[in-house]
């Protein structure tokens, strides 16, 4: 989403973050949500839905943390650090537990595999972004 | 929402959680997201735009974040509690910020005023089902 | 919500509306788009989770656009009454296709009796508000 | 997004819409939803905020709108169609009006010019979207 970059540099808000981090980790977070979204939706056609019961649900909490935190991230003006770092805190946590479950059926379930990726890329940009969050007031 | 108290008990999964005050939580979040969208609404339309600025700002971030927190907390098969606790965590500490932001206004603008009471009722509400939170595995 | 009520009262904005109407629209929104994210919760934790499988899909559905239309409908400030409108039927639509299925379940599974009946509400709000919409520009 | 390409390629379920299509519309929603959110975000800190009240409130609108698409185009298990052709015509119908109103402060904010420009893309992916759907039943 190159489009996206242009985006930010364009803003008059200035942020305390490298800008480059930032942008990483809302597209992390943008590509981990759809990704989430779309692994609980192929988990529901699985015949195998028994075992998949647990990844649907991870699925569809990671997918919502990391589109609001996607969102959150998108906004320059004048927001509050601590919440910020909490927000980063949680959303790498659930993008933590979805992608160990997701590993788990990586063997048997494409879709799995590809999304385990999704969320250990995700709570690396979180953690990355985490460190660059300036200390709180 | 008393049907949605029907809602939880009919429910076949069980919560780690006292379930009146998830409800509770539940709802507090529900009505805090639609209260910040709708304060931030109205500040958009007053005269004295410039100085509701980040009033603006914060109750765009306590609405998405109360959003995907009542969301996430109305799931109760086999989440996460790590995460669920770091989620609550920023929550509650948006309603903190968005609530003081919006007492700053309380007395011009009695959205800012309401606005500041319920996002103080749902940071209670999110300690209240920390409390309550299973001890970590 | 009867803190949302007055929210509304103390907006600036103008609505086109009868004010009830649109509150209740908002409130059935709230209300359907967290019984249908409970709904799709309890059928994940159900034994015969095979047959549920298109519940959960539309509940999904629903829930998420249940919540964006409560959101963009408590805004108030120059909107678009052509998209508002197209918004309201769209949510008019999932809510009565994922009511019909989850009708279908409602003798064995009380939270799908609960949704349907929930789904049937917002529908019927939705097209209340319909009804109250001005003609477009 | 690559990896949510591959994530489509390895679902079990099948869709009515060709594959091509469908990526690029929800990648233009999640584009197009980040970008109107980060153009509300700038509009917020501009010196010249009065009369960008509008473009912020459509800009906020096609945010949430452009979201939610997305997310459901990401589901291929067993939808709805009614609905998701009216999920699409709304989405179209606010991009319309966002990106008109953002053209009109073009010339003064680049932020705005460049969200001009991906509401008319994301528009035309939904009406291309729109065109590929299958007939109702």
């Amino acid at each position: 989403m190159q489009v996206f970059e242009q985006m930010l540099s364009s803003s008059p808000n200035r942020t305390g973050q490298d800008r480059g981090t930032l942008e990483d980790c809302i597209q992390a977070c943008a590509e981990c949500g759809l990704t989430c979204t779309s692994c609980a939706d192929a988990c529901l056609g699985e015949r195998e839905l028994e075992s998949l019961r647990k990844c649907i649900r991870l699925n569809q909490d990671c997918a919502d943390t990391c589109g609001v935190t996607g969102t959150i991230l998108a906004r320059q003006f004048d927001g509050d650090v601590d919440f910020i770092r909490a927000l980063l805190e949680s959303c790498a946590r659930i993008c933590a537990a979805c992608g160990a479950e997701c590993q788990k059926h990586a063997e048997h379930h494409e879709h799995c595999r590809i999304c385990a990726d999704s969320c250990r890329r995700c709570e690396e940009q979180c953690r990355a972004a985490l460190r660059m969050l300036p200390a709180s007031a």
